[in-house]
């Protein structure tokens, strides 16, 4: 059920789903209230006037009785149950002309969850990675007497023209008793067979059956597979059905490698000390056995069900989840143990799964460029399209495609873990309290601040510091080149023990009892994360000759990436300044191609063939890439021909406001 | 260096080498001389007078200083060492026109070691099922970054054309640090991947190279496999040099599950107990661990030189070693698990070699018809020959191969285990004390008992029971019905506890103290064991409207048939009455195909074809083969014609025996 709000006096309109938070709501609409505490209304501060149609909002503290029966309410305290009309007063409106004029990106289209995204890849079919088939054999007499093997093998021709199959050693040595019990009524499970090595590159391989599991009875409606994206930070699952190419579930836990180090380079370090790799495999194991629990557990299903498993994850990921050596993957020039690396039993890794279940691992292309990257482009079917395609996957690492059906091309730059909260004295993961929501007054410099949980602030998280860089610059806060106006008539701009900062909370709002504030340091280490972005992204177009205006797409994946707001991602020069219809977000790509997978043995062949079709630039040694590098590290760039439509918009915005501040 | 023995006063010479010892060699020639100690020199009956030439021969306690001084000699304590003329005393002689009349066997070509034989598989080279290669890569720089598997893979191509490649996941995990810590410089062992898992029947595969172990610097000189041969009662063994195709050692050891029974059927019933299977396994194994350390002490090679094993053995020790299902290999309609079953990693079954090293397991026909069989044809070349060959292998199952290159038909026959002692009251195995050489006085009844080595008799072994029966039978002590003469005038034949009985050794002779004897009992047993062999050659024949002289060629191989005298052995009817040059004694012949398939992998996909174009025919309820077990329960047969020579020779010899007897 929707609704539609309109916030006066700037008669502003927003359509929200019934229950959504009305702070939530303004900040969405671009509408300032002032709001310091979070969301957990103990500041007060965001007090409106409802003055028509239908809230749920409790009697509060910080609203006295009279101010509640003339229609007072906390923004964050309230939820929408009807249309209705909100005024806000005027110690808390911004600029209308301003906001009016805010770069629209609601055309984008954008995924919440990667279970309810369609492949983008086409022309595939569901032909599974597992099937399962009921056989029916007659007893063997001594005028028959063949292996249990043999008459299993032309069961399968004779009842299902399935002719080149290899069978596992443990399932021969359960079929005997099988067979018998079952009164020879039994069910094969048979996967391709991806490659139970590593093949080396170059070599196409037949991929015949491969027999891993015999039950008995007929169990053929019983076929799920499992789709897991292993992340640096966290660790995703999605429970699909093969036969009918659902996704039931997806689920997400903590990587547990995170305790060992927050990024690939201190866990590749950690995997130097002796049990290091050992410690690193146990506990990636245990969270990728946590999803599975949580998977089974919501959807009713049994470990027996599962016939296979789709991995994708980086390099360094997919090495340590492996037990490969890491060391050269950090020490230049980069060098991976294996491009390609397969096992087949995912038990064998210690996944706590039967050991008839198949470990297929996506395939890389270089250190920096992994299976999760593959992936993507091929759940993305960038590989398929005429359309020239710029894939960017934002992390600590931002890995970017481009190419289309023709050829693909690929670097890596290390953005550093500024937009995940590293190196950002008050940056944190999206965990309860985490300012995600930031809005400010150009005239007051108050903040609109809603967190996590809505709760009181403990600092900020990725997409908040994309909204708050972006906040502070479009009101002239702090300058392009991320330097804080020294003249503001506000006590929350302040000289700090390491530099201008802007107080984002009072110790008083926030929960950790100390000021919460973001640093001209902290700017620095932020521009320099997306100035490594978008140089990469630079770099690799010129280097073929192509520039922005060349790009039929940009595809924005990675699960961080789907909190971004595209246009506060355009302001700080993050993305680039093309046309928003352009832009698709696809959420966990990682994860859809590895259910592509799954449910597609043709894709399967694809994901080999788009590992090998890439092509890396090492960006690290590149002399281009450091001069783009250089020139990034402004908001949104040193070249405003590379960002028309936002310069113009900042240009007009910062006229205003200054008029506005002087009058 | 030979000499010519001539044992007087019947003239008869015989060629033997320098250092025979004279008892032995006149056993060889089919002298009689009467001895009953079994060789040791304690009977004093062995007497001999050396007329001429140079012996080897200690004065015994058994000869006076007058008698040594005039020549005499214990023939059991004395080598030749020269030429010489040997007089046989009066009450030791036989008679010599049977002694004439004995069939000739001397031409029959016999191989007393494995590692002696060459396989008489032909068109065949050296194409070894894993191969050394060394190389030389270029360290990676930024330009050139590829994963190490990669470079690897393009050094195999450019440096030695191998393209079709798949690498162990072990080996791409220790590629890594091997290439940075030799500069580079390393080899790899690549092995023809015959197959990782069993592949069902029907299916051809290409066999691309393996890589499974990479070594620092260039170890290309050192490149070995192991033959192994997993018999019901031995586990034998021969290390090959896979760059010269020579085999270097042979060794043997008791397969240590004969404590938990003798035959397969035992092993089956104690693989039925929970904790059967493992321990089976788990002896057999230590077993070939054994095998091996012996064979690497001998030739002072190191376990890291071994680079692949082939293994062949019955259908229930192939089962037992990979830990497969048996039960219904012993029960009706008798089927196995498997008939191709193969894995890769010899350390995976507990084998005490470096994890790199592959295995290879012939795949078997039947439940009584197994890898080792498959493995004999292969060895001797019968699946490439024009020429009709009928191949046995004697042991407690007769395994009976017929055909030629065109086609090949099998049939097993439960032999009992009577030639190898089983069943048999005095029966043992070829161990110190067993009788293996037998003749009989057929006047005095007297016998000539040699013993394996040369201490007092403990009892019979298999061979020995051959030459036991066989005696008794020519020398008219038994008659064709395997029963007693009853009015010999001899205490050495009499009524027994269990029926009547001839005394071997009596207790003042024997190692036990007691008497040893062979019994109507004993001799019905090996009555029965060779009738079921030769009824199912037969069965086999006859089923393909074939008789006994289309044979062009008979192979009698198995460790045992090598000890077997071929002439004794037709005559009691357990080998067929052709002419001696159509029989071939090939040893082990499952050894000799273990060790083809290490040096060519083009024999190794001729293992694979022969398998499937063997066509297994069931004997335990061929009504046909019942009648010819039947007809086969006689010396050497009921039907005369099916043996002419031997049956002359019984004649005339039992009629000259009987005259002589009533002088």
């Amino acid at each position: 059920m929707k609704y539609t709000v309109t916030f006066e006096p700037d008669n502003i309109e927003i359509r929200v789903d019934k229950g959504t938070n009305l702070l939530e709501a303004a900040l969405a609409a671009g509408v300032h209230i002032n709001a310091t505490c979070g969301g957990q209304g103990v500041c007060g501060k965001c007090r409106v006037m409802i003055e028509a149609g239908e809230v749920d909002s409790e009697k509060t503290e910080k609203i006295s009785q009279d101010k509640y029966d003339a229609g007072w309410r906390q923004a964050c305290r309230t939820s929408v149950m009807s249309d209705c009309t909100v005024r806000i007063p005027v110690e808390s409106r911004g600029l209308k002309l301003v906001i009016a004029q805010q770069l629209d990106m609601g055309k984008a289209e954008r995924k919440v969850s990667a279970l309810d995204t369609k492949p983008l890849a086409e022309g595939w079919k569901l032909d599974p990675m597992a099937i399962k088939v009921p056989l029916r054999l007659s007893a063997p007499t001594l005028q028959d007497n063949v292996s249990d093997l043999t008459r299993f093998s032309q069961g399968l021709r004779q009842q299902h023209e399935i002719e080149d199959i290899s069978a596992d050693v443990r399932c021969i040595k359960a079929m005997p008793k099988i067979l018998r019990t079952n009164d020879w009524f039994v069910t094969a499970t048979l996967t391709t067979d991806p490659v139970r090595d590593a093949f080396l590159p170059g070599i196409e391989k037949n991929r015949p059956w491969k027999l891993v599991r015999i039950e008995g009875g007929n169990t053929s409606d019983q076929n799920l597979a499992l789709a897991l994206d292993i992340g640096t930070t966290t660790v995703s699952g999605q429970l699909v059905d093969l036969r009918t190419g659902m996704g039931l579930a997806e689920k997400a836990e903590y990587n547990r490698q995170i305790q060992y180090g927050a990024d690939v380079i201190t866990r590749i370090v950690f995997a130097l000390k002796p049990e290091g790799p050992k410690k690193l495999q146990s506990v990636v194991v245990s969270s990728i056995n946590e999803v599975i629990d949580e998977l089974l557990e919501e959807t009713g299903k049994s470990k027996k069900n599962i016939s296979c498993i789709a991995v994708a994850g980086n390099t360094t990921m997919t090495h340590l989840f492996l037990g490969m050596e890491t060391r050269y993957i950090r020490e230049a020039p980069y060098v991976p143990a294996a491009a390609s690396m397969l096992l087949d039993v995912a038990a064998d890794v210690g996944i706590d799964l039967p050991d008839c279940v198949q470990l297929y691992t996506f395939p890389s292309v270089a250190s920096y460029v992994g299976g999760d990257i593959v992936s993507g482009i091929l759940g993305s079917g960038v590989f398929q399209k005429e359309e020239l395609t710029l894939y960017i996957d934002i992390g600590t690492n931002g890995e970017i495609v481009l190419g289309n059906r023709d050829w693909l091309a690929c670097a890596a730059c290390s953005m550093g873990p500024a937009f995940e909260g590293g190196g950002i004295k008050h940056g944190m993961r999206a965990d309860l309290g985490a300012i995600e929501g930031f809005h400010i007054n150009p005239v007051t410099l108050e903040p609109m601040v809603v967190t996590v949980g809505r709760t009181r602030p403990r600092g900020v998280c990725g997409s908040g510091l994309i909204s708050v860089l972006s906040e502070l610059l479009s009101a002239c806060v702090i300058d392009r080149n991320g330097k804080f106006i020294r003249t503001l008539p506000s006590d929350r701009v302040r000289k700090g023990r390491f530099g201008y900062e802007y107080v984002l909370a009072w110790s008083e709002d926030s929960d950790t009892g100390h000021d919460i504030v973001i640093s001209e340091v902290d700017i620095e280490n932020l521009i320099r994360a997306k100035g490594a972005l978008f140089a990469g992204c630079l770099t690799l177009l010129e280097s073929l000759d192509l520039s922005f205006d060349d790009l039929d797409r940009v595809i924005i994946a990675g699960a961080f990436g789907r909190y971004i707001n595209l246009e506060k991602g355009k302001l700080i020069g993050l993305f680039p300044d093309i046309p928003v219809e352009r832009f698709h977000f696809l959420g966990n790509g990682s994860l859809l191609g590895a259910r592509l997978v799954c449910l597609s043995s043709g894709m399967l062949s694809e994901a080999e063939r788009i590992a090998k079709m890439m092509t890396n630039i090492e960006l690290s040694d590149n002399h281009s890439f450091m001069d783009k590098y250089m020139g990034a590290l402004f908001l949104p760039h040193t070249e405003a021909h590379l960002f028309p439509t936002v310069c113009e918009y900042l240009d007009t915005k910062c006229q205003m406001i200054q008029s506005e501040r002087n009058a």
